[in-house]
């Protein structure tokens, strides 16, 4: 049987070196790489006409694009959030194209539960107060600073939002013998540790040394962390995001902040991003944001396209595709 | 049997709290707690008269005065590193006097591998360069931000000095498959990761993304790290010392960091400590100093009178005592 001959269309800025990469393993297919394409997967895309005709769409076309693209079997989305995608209405078109939809958890589920976990150790271990302070041993406040230096150890972590990301994070948190409890969407009983359920979720949040959120953004997460929730956590409790900023409800987290009752707030994800310079969270001692590259890697665009060139394969022979999501 | 009592003499500054549970704990041996103790363990100590009577000493005394405590029978050291005490001459002496030594390993490795993980983890996310950072997405210093960040899967570590700090720090390892190699001054066969000889350090340094130097302070280890060592290793590596400050030489650290052959450098300790307002090292951009805390940790002193108190009870009965090092 000949090897099917797939028009890709691509609307995700790949480096010259991942051109290079799909040009060459997916040589039997024919490759629209759109122009004019958006810097960051994040931003909003143009419509591309070129995609009407194509059998396949690598990055985030637009669903608009999607209805119309007749032909179009298969979306590699090229980040590890479906935004955009992950409503009813596009739910149901999927299904009514038989359209599959697939993800890049794999390649950002790595780096993204590192760098939530590095903001946990760095709480920790007090990085961001201790890092270049000259203190003599046996000073006083030698004393003091040691004596505010934690452990992961034995802490009660709380993860919202149970994905590739945080399986990653609780393999990682496992030497620490931590214990984690998990609040999802929809469980599946796979999880491997404890999933509360929402009446559960107000004790979970109290019991909770680290809660991290790992929401994805949705109608359904949108400030999901409120006022209340943000009250039900420990005094002193650490909250990391490295889900969406959507998800949280910003006023409260300052006010969470601002009387104390957060011990350490870390964010990888705001809204906006950035925050515009005269946000009060900058101002804030305990408040500590790296600007949304949870993600990032070396050579992150040549993980993406070998993503896809598995999935190619894969979808070349009929089999099923790594991190489908519909 | 009646209950054996010692003379316990303490020349640590331990807590009130920790105090009251000595007391407490050992209620049917004398605690004699000395006055004008050094309130660091790595002060240079005074001398004790009281201890020459001591069945038992805590804390950090001399050599002299434990030369000349003619019952002494055993020194629980209040810290992991033994500097003051290992040397051939106080091994001959501590053989000849019947004493035990034991310090206190098994209460610092978790605090002391946890702070060298999270420089570890801090350097791969790059959190020193990207907190605060206000990068828009899609902007290309976004991207090059993104790409500058790295991860501890698949690295390759090599530890120098292999205790119960090491093996921790291997236990968090795990589950990045990371590639571990050890030096150990006296190598037993237990380590669980392959350990080099003199003879291979060099290679093994060329070969590592990341050096973790827990060396501690000795004659044979002062300047362990010296230019032909950062010579030997890789481009870009990360260098982190929590051993002691003495096993460093500065100056060729210095010219490392200089020249950009190591990509970054995470120290706890110095020499002296801290370094000098004017020393070159705080100017370095890639050379993050934290003030001798990998210790640090809630209640520190009412760790170590536990594990003294575990001991305790231990040598009342004639069992091992735990970090037992003479």
């Amino acid at each position: 049987m000949a090897e099917p001959k797939f028009r890709i269309h691509i609307d995700f800025a790949f480096s010259n070196a991942a051109k290079e990469l799909l040009r060459s393993e997916a040589a039997g297919h024919e490759l629209i790489f759109a122009t004019g394409v958006a810097a960051s997967v994040l931003a909003a895309p143009k419509l591309h006409p070129e995609i009407l005709t194509a059998d396949v769409a690598v990055g985030q076309p637009m669903p608009a694009e999607i209805a119309q693209a007749s032909r179009l079997r298969w979306v590699q989305v090229t980040s590890a959030g479906i935004t955009r995608y992950d409503t009813a209405e596009f739910r149901a078109l999927a299904a009514a194209k038989d359209l599959q939809v697939s993800n890049c958890s794999q390649v950002y589920a790595q780096p993204c539960a590192e760098h939530v976990f590095s903001f946990m150790l760095a709480q920790s271990r007090r990085l961001p107060e201790i890092l270049g302070q000259r203190i003599s041993n046996a000073a006083p406040e030698w004393w003091a600073a040691r004596s505010r230096m934690t452990s992961l150890q034995n802490q009660s972590v709380l993860i919202v939002g149970y994905g590739a990301i945080a399986r990653k994070l609780v393999e990682f948190l496992a030497p620490f013998q931590a214990r984690i409890a998990a609040y999802r969407r929809s469980p599946r009983g796979d999880e491997g540790v404890p999933v509360v359920t929402a009446s559960e979720l107000p004790a979970a949040l109290g019991a909770a040394d680290h809660v991290v959120n790992i929401l994805p953004a949705s109608a359904e997460t949108e400030r999901f962390f409120n006022a209340d929730r943000f009250r039900a956590m420990k005094a002193g409790a650490v909250f990391s995001n490295i889900g969406r900023g959507t998800t949280v409800d910003q006023d409260a987290l300052l006010e969470a902040l601002r009387t104390g009752h957060l011990g350490a707030v870390w964010l990888d994800v705001t809204e906006p991003e950035p925050l515009p310079d005269d946000h009060p969270l900058w101002q804030e001692a305990n408040c500590f944001i790296t600007p949304h590259v949870a993600g990032g890697q070396r050579n992150e665009e040549e993980a993406v396209a070998r993503h896809f060139l598995n999935n190619l394969r894969r979808f070349e022979k009929g089999e099923p595709l790594v991190d489908r999501v519909m």
